[in-house]
């Protein structure tokens, strides 16, 4: 289901055909997930109820892992669109409004899609494909998340430079106060990380923390929900992750950029 | 493995006989989990390895499903003791230092046990017991970081009662700058929690949420570590939970806690 407007070649009938029977498979093996998590799915059970043999889903896939890894890229492309779409929603609301968005939809599905959830970020047996191609497919959701917290931080920096006094020079809290500062090792990390896949590497380190901070938040509440340890504390996660969506967007009107008075300009590619 | 100090009374020869096999065979089914996860514990394979019958084994644990929950609630366990014990070194050293202890000894814990690691916080599916028990065993891992982000938010107060002046009544940020304050809804939840667990129920939502929060963040840091997130993005998951257990400490010390000089007294029980 391809999701992009570029233009696509189109397939020939073989390729059709064959890129009917993935989908198919992937299919069965979805609902197999669904049912009961990873261990429940079954290359043989597949071919069965496709009316193949054993043999032929072996040219599909050669192994179940890698059934398995095909899902998971799968998965993070869909939690991407939904990322992505759950942005898209009021392109003129406030940044922070559109975060909570992001923030409430990316929950949505993880508590729609438990044992998909579970999937994507369960820990890797050996034997299992590097997860390398799975992480660039879910790739669009952090640049999603920065473009939101840069939007942030910037209209905080903005209203610091318009209103010089009040709030003083730094703004509520001084420079990145409640923003974690990268120490220069993974700021480097970082950096590298957003230039490899093609975000803003001249972002500010503190900016790229966060960014990755946020998806860490989102994710660590989400599973403990979905493992029960949430609800048996007695806490409902939707208030959990509008109070930490409140923590990220405070750190990132904290001066996590510096106001435009004040920043020297950078050349941006 | 009792490790509290209070006295137990001692067990009959039978009953010493019966746990003996309780823990022979979680033995065995740990030894599988850490093999492949939960998916390759097998009741049969284990009262085999064992010398007993298939049916003997089923007087220990009804169910496969009994014996992953017997797993998780010993896991939770374990857990809360590794807390405690990093915790405990150098007790007069700064709560910040014996907080950032904890979390290097809570990631140590789920990097040399990921299998273990995934089973206490995977998705339960039907028919698994609720978490209750489990939690519970856990629970005075909570109670650990509580007291250290107490330390934390204590000191500081402390620090802007005595130097009125300088930063600020409010010190660095204001009063809670970077803490997440709860809403109402969530703060009734998280002051109720506190008082069925034996918690400080009269501590300051903001000080529970963030000893929640502390706890989701870890969690979701190291949960991605495990599934081979950090590493693809080449950041080095120590410097993340580092990074990340500064925003907590400066979130403790940001007034999360009001300062001697102006905090009315409250009954503690």
């Amino acid at each position: 289901m391809p999701t992009g407007s570029d233009a696509i070649e189109p397939l020939s009938r073989r390729e059709r055909l064959r890129a009917q029977t993935l989908d198919e498979i992937k299919q069965h093996a979805l609902a197999q997930v669904a049912e009961g998590g990873a261990g429940a799915l079954s290359l043989n059970a597949i071919a069965k109820a496709m009316g193949m043999s054993g043999p032929a889903i072996y040219r599909y896939f050669a192994a179940r892992e890698e059934l398995l890894g095909a899902l998971v890229t799968d998965g993070y492309g869909e939690l991407a669109e939904v990322v992505r779409s759950a942005a898209a929603i009021g392109p003129r609301r406030a940044p922070a409004r559109r975060l909570a968005q992001v923030a409430d939809a990316y929950r949505a599905w993880a508590l729609a899609n438990p044992y998909r959830y579970g999937l994507l970020f369960s820990v890797r047996p050996p034997g299992y494909a590097e997860p390398g191609e799975a992480i660039s497919a879910i790739q669009p959701a952090m640049g999603t998340l920065l473009e939101l917290l840069g939007r942030v931080a910037k209209g905080a920096a903005d209203a610091r430079a318009r209103g010089a006094g009040g709030a003083g020079a730094g703004g509520a809290g001084g420079a990145g106060a409640g923003a974690g500062v990268p120490s220069p090792k993974l700021a480097g990390q970082l950096r590298r990380w957003a230039g490899a896949r093609g975000e803003d590497e001249t972002a500010a380190p503190a900016l790229l923390l966060l960014g990755v901070l946020t998806w860490t938040r989102l994710h660590g509440i989400v599973t403990l929900e979905l493992a029960g340890v949430v609800g048996d504390m007695g806490l409902d996660g939707r208030l959990l992750v509008q109070a930490e969506l409140e923590t990220v967007v405070a750190a990132a009107a904290s001066g996590i950029i510096p106001s435009p008075a004040t920043a020297t300009r950078r050349n941006r590619r």
